[in-house]
């Protein structure tokens, strides 16, 4: 089987797959950095670690309380083996992208309506999710009863976030953005368990990581690298938080506010989020 | 509600949503062209459209059983109202490919190892099937009671589907390339009823659909439209078929020989795939 003919099969690769797909991160300060970036470039990266959107409506209390009960095992069972700990919850981070690009999909299919341009960020999220994997598996390797926990964790992971995206899109991006301010949290005390030595910061940062988030090959260490697996979850948070609050408004179309900014809105450029403006945050509760 | 705070909130996207995506071709001859396509550079694509892949092993032929089975109450139902069916076809086809992204993205969570390049291609495939139903529901709006069936049809086959991805992934693809050898079918009848005068040659084609394929805006028809989109079935198929043959031996990842062919093996970038080898064909039972 494995003669000529196979490779003849192997070598007679279609067209369209030849195009090779290069995962581009998430933040415009990697994506658009002329050169590496070291742990200042890092550092310099303003990501607003304590921005907390408060709970208003009941989708958001429940929303939050989800969360913090999905903390208390996690907590119980990682403790401070904080490189476990995300290889674990990168396996789970990158399956709600996934699941709110299938569903809006669909819907689009199903309703013959334009989706509003949401699907591919949700899929780039999954992809920078799955980046994050891809980089922490090749620093740590689970052993077979944390395999075991991620096929377990994934099945019930995928399958309730399905219904919950069916249920109500807008509690599932809130449960999200909840979720990533928590994984804010646990990389902030990575960081500090590094600075306190109790973490040794190697420089095994794999080629895989160096590339994608275009760090210094030279200088490169776990810490650079948990700052910038931070910075993406901080990008997810917010782009998650503005779902909910587009489907809480009614407004879902993402297409015209876009066109609108870029088309010289005054101040629209300047107003882009991260923090909103006060008047903003006291209305919808940000703080911080 | 809707006051100065909402617009507020809409103005503070954040700044990873204001890279907005353009949906690429799937074809390298409409990516690469630097002038608009006319009809003779649609025509002139070699598309093989009588290529066909013989059922050879078990799972084979039982995908090109469920195929043949499909198409009999789609012949029935539509019979000739190509566009009515193309509507219809279009909803289900654009669904393999985010299942099948789906699967993987899941199992290289679940087993902590790349993909091996397929995600990215699949959901290519799935984006592309949604623009040729964003083209077709501006040519025609199906009514109340098609609406209905594609909502049934699309719950039914989401699931089905996705069962028998996770059965047999190998089975499903070679499914997807008997359908897309049937679109391909659907799509020349098409064009024949149009080059009979039965269905008239209208230059009503969305500007969708001229920014997308890169159309002569001042000449496109109907027919070009069918040509293009017919185009991006062959794709499917061969890429389809291949991703079939790849599984069954047993070499699912993309990259090494992307890789190789890109490094100038000898004859490897003449030989790509679209017809195979004299000697692959005889093994492999493609057939024209
Ligand atoms: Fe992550
Ligand atoms: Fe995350
Ligand atoms: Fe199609
Ligand atoms: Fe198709």
């Amino acid at each position: 089987m494995k003669s000529a003919s196979t490779t003849d099969l192997l070598h007679q690769i279609p067209e369209d797959l030849l195009y090779t797909h290069h995962p581009k991160p998430v933040r415009h300060e990697i994506i658009e950095s002329k050169t590496p970036l070291d742990t200042k470039a890092l550092e310099t990266i303003d990501i607003k670690a304590d921005l907390h959107r408060k709970p208003v409506t009941l989708s958001d209390k429940l929303a939050f309380f989800i969360v913090k009960l999905l903390r208390l095992p996690t907590d119980w069972f990682f403790k401070k083996k904080y490189i476990h700990r995300a290889v674990m919850l990168e396996t789970v981070a990158a399956v709600p992208g996934m699941v709110g690009a299938t569903v809006r999909h669909l819907r689009s299919l199903r309703k013959l309506q334009h989706d509003g341009g949401w699907i591919d960020h949700l899929l780039h999220e999954a992809e920078n999710e799955r980046m994050h994997l891809m980089t922490w598996m090749r620093v740590s390797q689970p052993n077979l009863w944390e395999r075991t926990l991620i096929t377990i964790v994934q099945g019930g992971f995928y399958n309730t976030f399905f219904l919950l995206y069916l249920l109500s899109p807008k509690t599932a991006h809130r449960v999200v953005g909840y979720l990533e301010e928590e994984a804010i949290v646990s990389y902030s005390s990575f960081l500090k368990e590094i600075d306190n030595g109790n973490i040794e910061n190697t420089k095994n940062v794999p080629d895989i990581a160096i590339d994608y988030w275009n760090l210094n090959k030279d200088t490169a260490t776990l810490r650079d690298l948990v700052l910038a697996i931070r910075a993406d979850e901080a990008t997810h948070r917010d782009t998650n938080h503005h779902f909910a609050d587009r489907i809480l408004l009614g407004h879902e179309d993402l297409r015209d506010d876009v066109e609108r900014i870029f088309k010289g809105d005054a101040g629209g450029k300047a107003n882009k989020m991260a923090g909103l403006t006060d008047e903003a945050a006291e209305k919808w509760k940000w703080n911080k």
